[in-house]
């Protein structure tokens, strides 16, 4: 498996553009996006558990009921959600895409991404679509700057695997920054690929896929009521179409968790106001949900995250997540470690703390990048979950969202 | 019921003291403090249910297993959590003061607070203790600071009240800041009665009124290690003792839970570089755990905190905290008004945005008590959550708070 450019355009029979339409009053930033497969695209997509939905999640799964789709078109700036005529809004864009791009309104996924609870004015977007379609080409870059709120840098990823003698592509573009805290699904992630997957194995690919990468991301805790990840296949790479859990699919899952694990590292690392990615990686539980309770637990505490901003080795609060955040911990057994491009340093051995050099720890946890390893000592499960430091700057951020 | 003066001295028999022992650097910060019975007294505690627990909490569980005790000592600044000797240190505490006092180490209640992991010197305690008892007193101030950490103001109150033609005193302190997220018990919290009520009865009242009361109070999502409340009740008011649910049980819980509202209110208020304190109060759900699902989970939303912090009227996010919240959220029945001292500001009804002066909802944002009401629209039930906002301080405080 290769890495390769061209983003969610990388896989064959795709073409995206992102222009700025008029939803976000910063005239340089894009708000509205499209991604085109030349062939109608197998598709799966999975949702947000949020109660409060956003009203294109409605529309969506009412249009890929069928398992198919042939376009994804999203607005960022307003999320189109608790508004009282949200779903006609969201029918409207797919309505009026489907007019200028000639197919049907039903193959279109439809998404929002902004604040909740302004009504969203469908004119820019009307006024937009037909340059959105002309500049549709090479254009994944575009696409993702596109769906960015807060988010700073846009984020996209391809690869290329082998399947069947015939090379296939996946290629995905994500939106994070705030509200991050996916549960059973989210987030705006939009995957591409033109290997042959049949609907029903697609689902299958994502729906597995997500409980250990999106579902172990959290940026604030906070559950979006927009989240989406969204793939579509539409078979141009030639292989013989994946119906079953052969040897090509999993193949095809290995493909797709390289693009998944990138993306969620990246949405962590710019979670709204963060300095440094964190990640934390648990060893030694007694079973896979041990693991991922353990290391969701440790990145979702507001104190370990701060305490990651400070570069500040406090153990202590790790302990403390553990203890509340797993229900038969023995803290007897637990030994955590801090590493980094820097090196690594055990500050905690079966749950008493050992000496160490506040310098050292100091020089490690400098690092845009860090990990918190735990070994829980009881087991031979284990669990990663990426999150990132609580800063200034997502106060100020949040503070003044609407603004 | 009255509101009168002297915290946890205002009880008939009780006397406190708090000094600077040493266990902290800064020296005008006392870190030692005392609370003493004149007679032995029913004991009741609940505490929390982290399951890496602070050494202190084993020995003071067995110290008042019989359901009495006649002291409380607790220091600030060391938790006295996750270190190999941590119960032989707190015993060791019971043990200095019993000689001292003269009271069976058995009858004594001891507790820690502070950093979590680093060994606690016995030493400044055991020359701190003689000048700590001498100056037992009308001291309910000393000993509210020197529990304090990270704290900004001492907490105290009492209440005076009639039972059985007796005139009876409930008098507590508290410390919070951070860590505050008690899950069926909280903090520290120390609370004294006059009135004479039997064990069994005592940790009725208090397991009862803690899942109203620190079990709705949240400043940052993380259960502390070492939360603990504890009530001794000594009689010296003079009353037929309280031994079972009659009238008198009834006007002590409510006596005890004026001082209880107090203290949550107060830590939420003085929460880790708060500067407001946020009531989310509900009403119409179906059931009352439902209305206490949508309290928390509102109070404990990153991004409801941080726009309260920016006075913003953001109620989109307190719709969306209420669908990852409550399992069974119907969002087209929900409203939502912003209110304070300022007034009352209806911003969603029946889960949609309504039209409303910006300038007025950030007047009433403005000001440093502002409640968030929330009617769910599907029945009679009510909860009120306490919590505070996420600030820049928030952040300065924990990312430095062990150097």
């Amino acid at each position: 498996m290769n890495i390769i450019q061209g983003g969610v355009c990388a896989a064959k029979g795709f073409t995206a553009n992102g222009i700025h339409c008029g939803i976000r009053k910063n005239k340089s930033k894009r708000d509205l996006s499209l991604i085109f497969s030349e062939k109608r695209a197998a598709t799966a997509a999975v949702y947000t558990t949020n109660l409060v939905k956003g009203a294109p999640i409605a529309v969506t799964k009412k249009n890929i009921s069928d398992g198919y789709a042939q376009a994804v078109i999203c607005n960022s700036g307003n999320a189109n959600t608790c508004n009282a005529n949200g779903v006609e809004i969201a029918t409207e864009m797919c309505n009026l895409l489907s007019e200028e791009i000639n197919i049907p309104a039903e193959d279109i996924v439809v998404a929002s991404t902004g604040v909740i609870g302004e009504v969203l004015d469908i004119n820019p977007i009307k006024n937009g679509i037909p340059e959105l379609v002309k500049g549709l080409g090479d254009n994944s870059a575009f696409a993702a700057e596109g769906i960015m709120t807060t988010d700073t840098v846009k984020k996209e990823i391809a690869v290329s695997f082998e399947i069947d003698g015939k090379e296939c592509r996946i290629g995905g573009i994500a939106k994070g920054s705030g509200m991050i805290h996916p549960n059973m699904a989210t987030m705006l992630v939009f995957i591409t690929t033109d290997c042959a997957v049949s609907p029903e194995m697609l689902q299958k690919a994502l729906s597995t896929d997500i409980q250990d990468t999106f579902n172990m991301t959290s940026v604030d805790g906070d559950t979006s009521t927009n989240d989406m990840v969204t793939i579509l296949a539409n078979g141009m790479a030639g292989n013989t179409e994946i119906t079953a859990g052969s040897e090509d699919f999993k193949t095809f899952m290995k493909a797709l968790n390289t693009v998944t694990v990138y993306l969620c590292r990246n949405i962590a690392a710019d979670g709204e106001g963060a300095t440094k990615l964190v990640e934390c990686k648990v060893q030694g539980a007694k079973t896979k949900q041990q693991a991922k309770l353990a290391a969701k637990s440790v990145i979702c505490s507001s104190l370990v995250k701060a305490a990651m901003f400070g570069s500040d080795a406090n153990w202590g609060r790790v302990l403390c997540a553990l203890g509340y955040g797993v229900k038969d911990l023995n803290p007897d057994t637990v030994s955590v470690s801090f590493r980094s491009a820097k090196g690594e340093i055990p500050v905690c051995v079966q749950g008493a703390g050992v000496p160490f050099s506040e310098d050292k720890a100091k020089e490690i946890l400098l690092e845009n990048e860090v990990e918190i390893l735990v070994n829980l000592g009881v087991g031979d499960c284990d669990a990663c979950a990426w999150g990132c430091d609580l800063t200034y700057d997502y106060v100020r951020i949040n503070g003044d969202y609407r603004t």
